[in-house]
């Protein structure tokens, strides 16, 4: 009974759904916890910071369980859970935050102190981040569940809009928090770089926010088609390689009142350099088209080590900024892993009031676990799709 | 009788001062306005940023006057100048704002959007700065005076204190952006980049914001020697490249809460590259040991155009920066021109209210305007100083 | 033809359209000003303060003219405007701020320092306000018009929005003030106390700031039904003096994340009370229904002179405060005029990019200036209108 | 072995040293909790707060353990303790606060959701608070406490200054709040209401933020004197009952920047009325001496009932406020119990690295477990002494 399946990184480009162990109520050290949960998953997300593993652009190691988007229904807790309950519908920050550490009271969850060995911050199923055992799989442990999770308060509800609801464990709130953090409020002009699901949620998370305009660019024709559908101003990078141009076209003047990077160190070039790729590119472009006295919000990933990058300087996650362009604009630049608990709460309610049809926004398409592998590689395909795993069925049951 | 004397620069390691023009009531463009004032200079610095020209390290024109620390008394005003009077004692802050526009009601004073044609920001005598005349001279005209300037309360007391008074104008309120951006506040461990006098302020400051350390690394041992003396832990950058190793001797941990980067982009390396110029030095060190979650104050200068730059790169404001280390640590930058209206009110109070001997902290010599090329030239070679001009003689009748 | 009609208070219950002033370019004192402009009143509109006034619950001299809500076209200006043309359309925030003062420098427009001799705030055509005459005219002057003012792009394109951009004036930035005061934001549940013009652009705020849920309280029938109309949980305050109770009918639970006093010391009291006056009722019932750490914004305005009141302490300005309740929830309280140039500007961003039809959502009405009276009369009946002054016809001739 | 002594409330005016039980790993409603620790108290202090309960101005019950200043050693720890060790000697915030609810999440563990049955907010050995057992005793449980301890970092060193730290439980960090939340900066003049305890660490607080001048009034001689002495301007409220004309004497100016109310609802009169007790006096002395655009922190006591009050509307927490003065000049209040976990690192880090001598400053007065009920009284007579008792003797061997 005591079963589990999972999708599994086996090497760059290759994923499979395996046999693995079911969880147990340790910590990657082994040492048992008393403030863990063990999850039924009822879905689960295919990240863009999956494929950067996926793709061989990190150290990720061979036999490592994917997944740190996770929704799912407590099964088992350990002695120190007082607040949850057996049966409850729960979602998972991809951050594992120990809720006790000084960032953590600080709600700055996404560098916490003590649930990575090696680094502050942690997350499920993904390198470096601390060991913790991925939830593309039928079952997961959640540590420290009390103040990690959030319930959705009537399940049969939150069920209903599951849908919306998995989107925030991770891209919902990554988007939020870039939009945040770029000054977004009622009447922000805004550019988003990148019009996959990140970049779609920040998008969203904008226009939530009270903005009047939001432009998302890409390379992309599907996912620019898309971006449009939804009702984001679509800018075809390809077109030029002045974002200013772009904007301006759309906007009347070459610039934004703020600007969300939601590409990270995959980025490409602009205009007819976008077949290369160019790291500092969406940085860069976004210092020029962001006005004086502007903020540059940063949820795309940058690595410290890059084995797969074509540049030697960026193999060790060195960039070619544009930076004096930056300082005589006086801008703010807002890195690093989202804290989500900062913002979960909040969209949740966004969502079960119908203000926020996210899932909508990022095209979720429902898929089994059997077609995780799939998923995996029509994503790198660059599809306007975010793929959400249903595990047991239960969504498609809901559905 | 309207003649007027000031500091020109002349071409790469050449000032001289001059006869130059007595200042008049029209604008860069030559349009009379009603809103300025004539101030007859009573103290004005050089400035560390003075010298980023005066090295022909810009591309600021032969024929400029110098000059953006300027404090001054009003001896003439326009017919919209409705709260000043004349024989007002005032503070000039070094950027030229209209207090009118969007950034100017923001509180953004450095990227105001009307002084100057070719982009956001103006200041007195500085290059790309909008063409306002200079203050390193007997006598000024500066705009908006009703919104730009800060009356001393009490003229008499103001000049006992002249020397600390005079700092307001710039590197005061830059060092304490510089903290304030990098989030020092009660309690905090701060490392200070460059014991200049941006430096020392940027310290003063961490200080008088209740900060538990304060250091400050620099390559040049009398200006550690200096910093030491006024209370603050000197940091020897010779003596490692590793700047973690050095903070960890002196604090116990190899991370501080926050950190300022008071050089900009003139640094050097650290440990035995100290003799070569490397620009993103200070940044990639200071991404090294600000904690995760912290953040990184950059009053440091660092310019879109660098023609005396030895790399190629540098020559368009690019810089090699370990952005991935930064994003890891989720850091925020905040970088620009500080807008010193934002904090010089408070910053004489609390000089007037002897809670900030930020002349003893800088080590302020008082020279003659006959001196000043002397002044640069020692300044230049490192010496522990700040140099304040005497254009009329007043601070030495009021010492 | 320098001629000018206006409406004019004439003691309590009355007012009347006359004969005024041409407005001339000095300020109370009589003092000629340069920073000033003449607009010919495009719209202007009645505000629920002006019936404090109007109903004698103020200190309102005879022969005031009234008018604090004010959109217009420039048809003259001082030497020193500098960044507005002759025919541009702008909206006048209803204080009038200098521009030049630490409060205004601080974006506290409110309390300006120089604008009024007695106290720190000024308005047009107010009591205690500085003495400016009133915009309900068809000419008023506006002083630091380059401060003050904001410039709508497009004229034409402005006119077809005239009745949502004649909002930006006073109630649009007073009711978002309350929203952003009170801590609303994505996710949150909101009620407004008061279902009148400020009550619905606070109602509006919070939902354009992302609030779930946003309910509006009032005891009149008529108001409350257009409230829901517009998209507001109407919650009719006669029906229970618990408001807890009404709100957890609503939501499910009796406290909401953020409250708003769009009322303020003419309050009646609740349920079974609401027929006599009780000036601390809103407040304390705001105690009530905050939740513990909450906030609550009071755009509502209090008095320190209430002539008219049934109480001998409220007639200074003493209320009857909960204190201790809202001292055992942790709760911060945000009094005091709005200062509009902190808002204006990004609402009109809003409205422009249709994200805020203010004008359906107050059910904005357009009368003549002679039907000006009528419209005083009318709206203290507590009908559910703005009513819009159109002194020239413009607003006519445009739709 | 088990044995344990106390402080308890046996009435108006009656505490006594008492055998009381040994704690158990059990919360209040009897539950078995794996998150607590039991403490060996080393200091623990009178409150001010403890007085309104034992001069029966609260409903508090007889039989009450008192005591919520806490400092101590662990000796037990339960299975869910993760990040503290036997031996560390550890402060213990006076808000009993689970870290796992909305509130806490947020910073705001004063009003804990999940630790008192009866309303937001827990505190050891008070009233109203969650019925957590005090901890001025011999032997204390603390819950939650990987979230809610700081363990000091080097444990000879704290013993130290454990005179200093043992202010971090309560009246440091609720001072520092009232001001913080009275926006007190650099540069600020404040006036702090009270010369207790909490006063002078209020105005200590102030001094070490960068204030420029710090007053503080009273009506008590002594207090008054030991506040001079420790270097803040006394304000002497029996000589005038406008305190402005008090305020104007000292600065020049009849108001501050920023004030701070440290005493709470057993205010009395100033001036002549200063024998009578008036509720409300505190708060109105502060709108009419805060500046326009200001805010007044309320770390002072404010009641929801008060069965000791002279005015029947006292009695139910009712004050009669001048609202409409607060209002006018548009001030902000911050009322509620102090989140210690927001400040308490931060003012560790400030004591330790010598910045803030607070034992000085409240003149702690080191007293037996024996000497408790001495304290009591001596503290009710208005002594300037902060009376910190040694249950077992260590700070007596320590100094």
């Amino acid at each position: 009974m005591a079963s589990n399946r999972g999708v599994v990184y086996l090497g760059p480009g290759k994923v499979e759904v395996r046999d693995i162990d079911y969880p147990k109520m340790v910590n990657p050290q082994g040492k048992p916890v008393e403030h863990g949960v063990i999850l039924k998953v009822v879905s689960t997300n295919i990240c863009g910071s999956d494929q950067h593993m996926v793709r061989g652009r990190t150290t990720a190691p061979q036999g490592l369980v994917l997944g740190h988007e996770i929704t799912g229904e407590i099964i088992e807790k350990g002695k120190d859970v007082e607040y949850l309950e057996l049966g409850d519908l729960v979602t998972v920050p991809f951050n594992v935050a120990c809720g006790r550490c000084r960032t953590c009271r600080e709600q700055q969850t996404g560098v916490c102190l003590n649930v990575n060995a090696s680094r502050p911050g942690g997350a499920y199923g993904y390198v470096d981040m601390g060991g913790w055992v991925g939830g593309q799989a039928q079952f997961v442990m959640v540590p420290y569940a009390d103040f990690n999770l959030i319930r959705f308060p009537d399940k049969a509800r939150a069920l209903e809009k599951i849908k919306d609801l998995t989107m925030l464990s991770d891209i919902l709130p990554t988007g939020f928090h870039g939009a945040v953090c770029a000054g977004v409020g009622v009447g922000s002009t805004v550019y988003v770089a990148g019009a996959g699901p990140v970049g779609l949620a920040a998008a969203a998370s904008a226009h939530l926010l009270g903005a009047a305009v939001v432009m998302i660019g890409d390379i992309n024709p599907e996912r620019l088609k898309h971006a449009k559908s939804v009702g984001f101003e679509p800018i075809d990078l390809t077109k030029s390689d002045k974002l200013e141009e772009l904007i301006a076209a759309v906007i009347g003047v070459p610039e934004v009142d703020a600007s969300i990077d939601a590409v990270g160190f995959e980025a490409r070039g602009h205009g007819a350099q976008h077949v290369t790729e160019a790291p500092a590119t969406v940085l860069n472009s976004l210092m020029a088209i962001t006005r004086a006295g502007g903020a540059i919000g940063i949820p795309g990933l940058y690595v410290t080590e890059d084995p797969g990058a074509t540049d030697e300087a960026a193999k060790q996650g060195n960039l070619r900024m544009r930076f004096g362009l930056g300082w005589a604009k006086s801008h703010r630049f807002f890195t690093g892993q989202t804290p989500v608990l900062r913002y979960n709460r909040q969209l949740m309610q966004a969502i079960l009031h119908d203000r926020l049809p996210i899932a909508k926004i990022v095209n979720a398409t429902v898929i089994s676990l059997d077609e995780a592998v799939r998923g995996y590689h029509e994503f790198d395909t660059g599809v306007a799709r975010k793929f959400v795993i249903d595990p047991h069925g239960l969504l498609k049951k809901a559905a």
